[in-house]
């Protein structure tokens, strides 16, 4: 595509180069931004810049921060007894919108594979057995908390067997039928666990 | 949601005010650039900053320009005598990828819509009848290429009846059934139209 200004090709490459945006979409967006005014360009730049620039990651869970210790590993009052193995930081995003957890959390950075060669030495595994075994530590129950997948599994199974020899109860979150899905389509695995793993009326 | 992190949410709300993109695709998009080094996001911002800061409409067809007279407009190669009129600059952009016209531009800057308050003095109108009737006008012929909508066909019929008092013929874009596409999911307005501005084999 030829785009007959060099400003708005060098835009829209840049701008291409985000997940998911192709170069249509982001014609579109260069477009917008020259019809806005000034402020919603130089705004948006800005907090991009300083996002960049100022973001640090928690020395604690390794979760993104704005300072060295993030706002919920500093806070007092979250229960230091239950601590949360997630993958990324916007993991820990969506448990904390369900406001169902006052715990702590540890972000892994990803998880095994073996396709994109990430090893358990790649990623927060010693930190977290640091933070198991280190004297302070209060922690009574570990809730592994990575996605379903082969590779999420792998790497479950794996922190299971370093967290074993540790006196601390060890939890996976649930499988089993989203919430306001059909169970017409749900998928037969899906099922399957939903059955074996049903959960008694209380 | 919360996002536990001050910097992230700033970043956040500035990406959601862009068309199409939601507070969903923002986090992943904001995540995505904490991740990638920091070349990823300063050649960005500063391609969107100098991209605000140095574009300029042509002064002759008002259509996105890096200075005072765009490439088209100054091209020696281009055909004078053949005025394409479009409402936005991306249309200049989509016709050219066609590389089946070789006239000049004159972008409207919009099309007559009562419903958003946009008469034809909030349009590019006068200054396309100044090129049309200025004694160096070298025009023949113009295309009228707006959307075949009711807003496009009405701004249309107003450009012609102030266009036709010139020794100048007036096209429009031709509509019909897409190439490519099926006949059967083709609307009956459109299949219509096909059939009764159908053109004859040569």
């Amino acid at each position: 595509m030829e785009y007959h200004s060099k400003l708005i090709e060098a835009a829209v490459n840049e701008i291409a180069k985000l997940p998911g945006i192709g170069k249509k979409t982001a014609l579109r967006l260069a477009l917008h931004l020259i019809k806005e005014n000034e402020n919603t360009t130089f705004s948006l730049t800005d907090s991009l810049n300083k996002l960049k620039s100022n973001i640090q990651f928690c020395k604690v869970c390794h979760g993104i921060s704005d300072d060295e210790i993030c706002m919920i590993c500093s806070s007092s009052k979250r229960d230091r007894s239950l601590l949360c193995v997630v993958e990324e930081s916007n993991d820990v995003m969506a448990i904390e919108n369900t406001s169902q957890f006052s715990g702590v959390y540890h972000v892994l950075g990803g998880i095994i594979s073996p396709i994109k060669s990430i090893g358990p030495a790649e990623l927060k595994i010693s930190s977290l057995l640091d933070r198991v075994s280190t004297q302070e530590s209060e922690i009574k129950e570990i809730i592994l908390a990575l996605s379903p997948t082969l590779e999420g599994d792998t790497t479950s199974f794996y922190l299971h067997r370093k967290l074993k020899e540790f006196p601390i109860k060890i939890s996976s979150i649930s499988r089993g039928i989203a919430v306001g899905s059909d169970l017409e389509y749900a998928d037969e695995i899906t099922l399957g666990r939903s059955i074996t793993a049903r959960t008694e009326f209380k």
